[in-house]
Parts: C-alpha cells; sequence; structure tokens
C-alpha cells in the first residue's frame, strides 16, 4: 500500500520537471505573471512529491501492483495530473474557474483539443507552450512515458500501462514492454523534430513551428492562434500539417517494420491499408461534394481544405483551416462519421479506432456466411493471426460502452445546458473520440465556455474516459469493482 | 420452382381480397374515383393471381421451401405488396408519382406512418381506409397472416415466417407455429375491437374509431386528420391511445400468459418489465423537463403529453398531439434513444427491440465482472432460459447492421437533398425503426414529400429493411447469397 502511495509522489516529481520548458518559455518571453505561475506549481510538485516519497519510503521498482489496482492507479495519475496541470491557468488567470482549467488540461493530456479560451491570442505565450506541450507528454500516454523514462519499472508495470495504452495491440515488436515504450518514443521524437523543421521552412519561427508540430504528433489540436491553422494561410503550412496529421494517425510501430523490416511489410498490415482506404476515400467524396454541392470552383482548393479536415477529424486532432459545419450534409455526415472512428490502435489518435472496425467486419462476413451456410466458415484472423473469442467479445463491449456514454453523456449535459440535441450531441461525441470541434455551437469557430460547470465537469470526465478506452475509467465505478472476490 | 411461382398468385388473390374493405367503404360514402380504383386494382389481383395458379397449378400446401429460398421470397413479398398496394393512391390521384405511392403503401405495410400526402383532410375516406387497414395487414406480419389463414401451408412455412417475425423469439407458447400465429392475430382482433369500442364512447364515430384502432394495434400512426389525434382535442381519446399504444408494444404472447395462465407471471416477464421500468422512467424524465425546462405549469397536461409522446415513439406508431421538436434538448434526446429502442418483441412495433437490449445489458454485465475476476462466472440466461452463443452473436450482428444502415442510408439520401444532418439522420432513423415522424424538417407536423423520388426510394427500401428485421432482406444482396454452395 505504502508503496503504491510512494508512486505518485514519483508521479509528482516528474510532472514538476515537466513545467521547466514552459518555464524558460516564459522567462526567454519576460512573462513576469507566467514565470510566477510556473515556479510556484513546479515548486509544489516537488515538494510534495519528495514529502510523500519520504514519508512512504521504498522503491517504486519493489512495487507489485495487484490486476484489480492497476485501473484505480491509471484512472487517479490521469485525474491528479488534470487537477494539478490547470493550476497554470488559474494562477495567471487565462481560466476563470477551476472547472474551465480543469477542462483545459483534461482537453490536454487527453489529446482532445477542446478549449474553454475564447481568445487565445491573448493568453502569455507560456502559457500557450505548456498548452501544447500538455498534449505532447499525453499523447503517448502519461504511463508510457513513466515506463520509458523508469525502464526497471516498466518490466513490473505492463499491465499498468495496457490500462492507458489507445487500441488493442496487434502487431508487437518487442519484447520487453519497456522496449517497445523506449522504441515508440523515439518515433514520437523524431517525427515531431522533422515536422518542426519542415515548418520553419514554410516560414514559421521556432516558438509556432514546435508548438504545432507538438499539438500536431499527439494528434491534440491546440494553435497558439485563435484562427488555428487558417492564421499561416499557406498552403504549403496546410500540407505540411495535413502529411503529419496523417502519420500520427497510423500505428507507430509500423514506423519500425518500415525502417528495420521494408516499407512493403508495413503496406501488407491490414489495419494500415484499411486506415489508408479510408481516408482516400473520404477525401475524395468530400471533394466531390465540396464540386458539386458545396459551390467550390477550384478543385486544388477542394483537394486541400478536403484532406485537411479529413485528416484533422480522422487523426482526432481538430484543427480548423475551414468552418466545415457550413459544408453540404453529405460531406458533414462523412466528417461526423470519421469523428466515431477515429485514427489506428498504438496512435496519438482516438475514436473508436481502426482496428475495432476491421474486426467488425469481418466477425459480420463470417455471420452472414455461416447464417447462409450453416456452420463455421473460418476464424478471425487479422494480419494472419488467429483473433481470440476474448478479444471480440471486448471489442463489441468496447463499442457498446461507447454508445452508452455517448447517448448518456448527451442527456446529462442537456439538465443544465438546453443549446440543441446537435451541440450536445457532438460535443459528447468530440470529448469522447478526443477530437475537438462538434458542430453548431460548438463547432471549429467557437468554444465550450459557455457551457455549466456541471457540464464542463462532465465533458471533462468523459474525455478522460474516451482517452483510456473507457473501461480503466468506468470499470472502478461498478459495484463489481469493490465487492471482494467471490468464488 | 413452379410451386414457389404459384405462392405469389395465392399471393395476389389474397391481397385482393383485402381490397374489399375500402371498396365498400368508397361504396358508403360514394365516392366515384375511390369505387374505380379499387375494383380496378382488385380485379386485377383476381385475374393475375388465377393466371399464375393455372399455369404453374400445383397446391403450395405441398411447397418445399429451401432456407435460402425463404429470404428471397419475404423480401418480394414485401415489395410486390408495396407496388400492387400504391396503384390506388395512383388512379385516385393521391400520390402524384409511382416512387411516392410506392413510399406511402411501404411505410403502411411496414407500419412506419412516414407519409408524402401534404393535406390528409382532402383525402377520400375509402383511400384512408386503405390506407390504416394496410398497417393494420403489415402489422402482424404478411407471412404470419398467410400462416394463420392457411394452417396446412403454416406448418412447412415455418422457417418463412421466422424471416419477418418481429425480434428473436423467447417465449414459446404453441407447439405449432400455425397455432401461435393464429392466437397472436385473435389476441390482435380483441384489442383492435377493444379499443374501437372504447374510442366511440369517446365520441368517435364509427369510421374514426376503426380507423385509429387499425393503426394504433399495429404502431403505424396513419391518422384521417392532418392534425392526428390533436384533431380530437379530448384527453379521454389521448389516454385511451396511449394505453393501447402501450400494449401494442408488448409481446402479445404475453396476453395468453395473463389470461390462460397468470398476471402474475406475465409481470415476470424479464423483457416486459424492462419495456415497463423504460416507459416509466422515460414519462418521469420527460415531465420533469417539461415542467422545469419546457414551459409546462399544469403537471396533468405535462404528463398527459410526455405520456402520449413516450408511447407513440416508444411503440414506433407516430401518431402526433404536440410538437415535440419544440421540447427542450433533454426531452428530445430521450426521444431519439426511444426511436432506437422500440417496443418488444413479438409485438406489432420496430425498432432494435427492448430484448436485444436485455441480452447486450446482460453480456455487459458479465463481461465486467469476468475483466475483474479474471473467469467466466455466470451463463447468460433470460427468463430463467440460457441463451445460446448464436442468439448473442446474432443480436450483435443485428445492432451493427442497424447502426451501418442508418448511417449509409443518411449518405445516401444527402446525395439529392442536402437539407441537413438531423433532418436525414431522423427520417433514416425514423424509417429504419418504422416510427413515423423525426426532427426538424420531417418533425410531427411535416411530410417526407420535399424528398426527391430517389431518396424516397432509399427511404422506402430502408423501412422494408427495418419491418424485416434487416438481414431477410439485405442478405439476398450480398455476394454469399448467389455463390453456389462451398465445402
Amino acid at each position: 500500500m505504502k508503496k503504491i502511495v510512494s508512486f505518485y509522489g514519483v508521479f509528482l516529481n516528474l510532472m514538476g520537471a515537466c513545467f521547466a520548458l514552459p518555464l524558460i518559455t516564459a522567462l526567454i518571453y519576460q512573462e513576469p505573471g507566467s514565470i510566477r505561475a510556473f515556479s510556484l506549481v513546479m515548486i509544489l510538485c516537488f515538494a510534495l512529491g519528495f514529502a510523500i516519497r519520504v514519508i512512504c519510503g521504498g522503491n517504486i521498482n519493489d512495487m507489485e501492483v495487484k490486476p484489480r489496482e492497476t485501473y484505480l492507479l491509471v484512472a487517479t495519475v490521469w485525474l491528479i495530473a488534470s487537477a494539478i496541470g490547470g493550476l497554470p491557468y488559474m494562477l495567471t488567470g487565462v481560466a476563470p474557474s477551476f472547472f474551465d482549467a480543469f477542462f483545459e488540461t483534461a482537453s490536454g493530456f487527453t489529446t482532445t483539443g477542446a478549449t474553454i479560451i475564447n481568445d487565445v491570442d491573448a493568453v502569455p505565450k507560456g502559457v500557450l507552450m505548456w498548452r501544447s506541450f500538455s498534449q505532447w507528454l499525453g499523447g503517448m500516454g502519461i504511463i508510457v512515458l513513466f515506463v520509458a523514462l523508469l525502464p526497471k519499472f516498466g518490466i513490473k508495470a505492463r499491465n499498468i500501462a495496457s490500462a492507458e495504452t489507445p487500441g488493442p495491440t496487434v502487431t508487437k515488436l518487442s519484447t520487453t514492454f519497456t522496449g517497445t515504450a523506449q522504441r515508440l518514443y523515439i518515433a514520437y521524437l523524431i517525427l515531431t523534430g522533422a515536422q518542426t523543421v519542415l515548418l520553419m521552412t514554410g516560414g514559421l519561427n521556432f516558438y509556432d513551428a514546435i508548438n504545432h508540430s507538438f499539438t500536431t504528433m499527439a494528434t491534440g489540436g491546440f494553435s497558439t492562434y485563435g484562427a488555428s491553422i487558417a492564421a499561416f494561410n499557406s498552403n504549403y503550412v496546410t500540407w505540411i500539417i495535413t502529411i503529419f496529421m496523417f502519420l500520427a494517425g497510423t500505428n507507430f510501430e509500423l514506423f519500425f517494420v518500415a525502417v528495420f523490416g521494408s516499407i512493403k511489410k508495413a503496406f501488407k498490415n491490414e489495419e494500415f491499408r484499411l486506415y489508408l482506404a479510408i481516408v482516400l476515400s473520404a477525401i475524395t467524396l468530400i471533394t466531390i461534394s465540396l464540386m458539386t454541392q458545396g459551390g467550390y470552383t477550384d478543385l486544388f482548393q477542394a483537394v486541400t481544405d478536403s484532406a485537411f479536415q479529413v485528416m484533422t477529424i480522422t487523426s482526432t486532432t481538430g484543427y480548423a483551416t475551414v468552418d466545415f459545419a457550413l459544408w453540404p450534409t453529405f460531406s458533414l455526415m462523412i466528417i461526423v462519421i470519421l469523428m466515431v472512428i477515429g485514427g489506428s490502435s498504438s496512435s496519438t489518435a482516438g475514436g473508436i479506432k481502426v482496428i475495432r472496425l476491421l474486426v467488425m467486419g469481418k466477425l459480420f462476413k463470417r455471420e452472414v456466411s455461416m447464417k447462409l451456410h450453416g456452420r463455421v466458415v473460418d476464424d478471425i484472423k487479422v494480419d494472419k493471426r488467429k483473433l481470440l473469442p476474448e478479444t471480440l467479445i471486448y471489442i463489441i463491449g468496447f463499442i457498446s460502452m461507447y454508445i452508452f456514454t455517448l447517448v448518456l453523456a448527451t442527456l446529462v449535459i442537456s439538465l443544465t445546458d438546453p443549446v440543441g440535441l446537435v451541440t450536445n450531441f457532438t460535443a459528447v461525441l468530440s470529448c469522447i473520440s478526443n477530437v475537438g470541434p462538434g458542430l453548431e455551437a460548438v463547432g471549429p469557430t467557437c468554444t465550450f465556455s459557455f457551457y455549466s460547470d456541471f457540464s464542463k465537469f462532465v465533458l471533462t470526465i468523459v474525455m478522460i474516459a474516451g482517452r483510456l478506452e473507457l473501461s480503466t475509467l468506468f470499470i472502478i465505478f461498478t459495484s463489481y469493482y469493490w465487492r471482494p472476490y467471490k468464488v
């Protein structure tokens, strides 16, 4: 027990260290308010963290965590991170209340990108850096970061991390989980660096380039401008970001397959092929819709806008260039479908994930064939590996829970905010899939600031639940969880 | 093969006989146009039917239908019935085109109740009688009617009927399927008669009473007035219809359990308990929402309106008293949820059905318990009967197909009708669940007449697919279906 509490101590120290980046930014841009805020929060994290470690003692590398405890551990880490990470917003006055700050930080760590800040351009640069950096930190998972940094801990923490890894992992590259975590971070770092350089060649200064690379690779979508990517007014920048959003929505382990194996092998991955097919057909269909129904006359502009929007939604990033809310119904429906699907497993994207769609499709195909021919025809295989029946049931359970959460949360936020079905439904959809914008009153040009504190709190929980693939957060609320084990 | 074709002959004769009721109505009200139209169609059905039977010969009681052929048989019967049943609308000029007539008739037989008629009050009484009667005929299923009337055929036709019966049947009362079909029709007739008498004591004339009893018991929702039930402006009538909509959404086999077994036993049925719980909580929640957010001041009026709307949507009837589109977001969301759920199995209602929700809930509960305790805890049981794994897979397949159809059809009708996401989505939802009205441009006070012929055709197919529980219609479009059987 003491060792588990001491885990929170280590976690707080690590979080304190993370505030160094926004503090340095604030020092460079000489923002007294931000300097004070980040110094204070940093001191708080270190003091509290060391105090806990001294009182509870122990080395977390020896920690034994039971499977049941992992759910509570992961859920509390995300909640604590969102609460403490919100302090700078409150101290600098960017967020008017605790619920606003809590929402904004959770929106960061979960890489959702929904915001309560109405005037982004007026926010100090240090605070904006923290906002972007929080997305980058959350992109690969807070616990995965932990494991990558503390290799010895990782050996024992495999099941902890599995409680927050995006998507059911099918490929497996490294024999140890620590190895996988480190490899993922290497890919993440290289891609972030590459994008920063490419954006700078497009005329962005280092500050803007690194901020947008953080939030692109995390598929977060926070920008340093109120107008988002439209502020740059550059097709080059738009395309660079479109391509990197595509990469960020790809299974990161495939980058290693492509580099150390062969590109051909990476292209054979079934999830990747489906992801590519979804993206390309969505771009094509929306382009046609824009040219025939949407009043576009320039084909290149239609393709550019279509490709950017498809990638910003599929990868669940949430950047804006144009207001897609004004697009034809057909295009809008595709956007909503993409919001539900999301990106690939083991990427930084949210949503139901392409792999689950793939398995559901195969299940469906098998059922039709079974119904007609009266017997089981094949096992369900993905990339030539047979799927266990448990995996199927787990995926179905996940999708049911996703729909249930979507419906219930829409109902609950309608209690205090009767602002229309489309607004509330897409607000919840956007939060559960970690996208960012929704439609109507929460569209790409709007913010979530008008919601009541109660609804903001509910949406915050929905974002975290969506990021932790629902079960991890919700399982601790069931009576089963707290009931002693029965035979 | 010849015998299967001769089945269509018998079917056409039976359909011809069904036109007698609107013809008599037209004769009573002396409507020359309707008299001519119904006589013509009746003669056509008899002539064509007998011609087919003479040419193909054979007794359909000896017909052997292979499982694969049943799907094609049922789907074509519904399509032919909708095409021929639309002739009176075209001949009297009520429907301006074939697609309108096809839509209106399919909306009748499938008990959807969506309409393309803008001015119902101007339509001849004979045609309106056919419109209501088509819902009553479709309520229990066209093939089930067949089986009830031709007992010898029923013995061989069990698997045909199972392709159109609403919901996965869990209870089983009669040893022969013919027996079950006849018992269902007895309950159906008695309830329709009882409602007619009760509505007449409320001041309705026989014509209005029988028309509304037809469409209530079928959960269809066509009315003889443009203002629907609001035209009677009577709380007594509203409550009678509310109660009968509740009964029509109940598993009809439970009426026999209540009469010949005990009422207590009927109340122990798990699906019925969940159905009751859903209805009562929806009424309570909407009443609270109307009193606090919706500007209602009279509690009785709020309960009356809430109960009526909950029942009209849950039972997928689709009558209107008030324009629920103007209700608060919270109430509206509940309405949309009820549209998806629908009524009980073996009732005349549409939607996903309560039994499937019950099974999904149990599956979900078991998974949580399994995830925490690491092994299978219980089999899934409904009413103390163990469910087979196939049933579970079938239910999951159904729900997936339901969602897939919903999304795809919304996309397809948006091609020619870019009239907004909510309108198109709820139009499809309303058609697939056989409800009738949707939201916004297809709300309770509107019609479907503005849609293009293409969209009307798509929506017609969606209605029939929804009524046949999706698989029966869709399975014949798969390549598996037409492929020869492989080992």
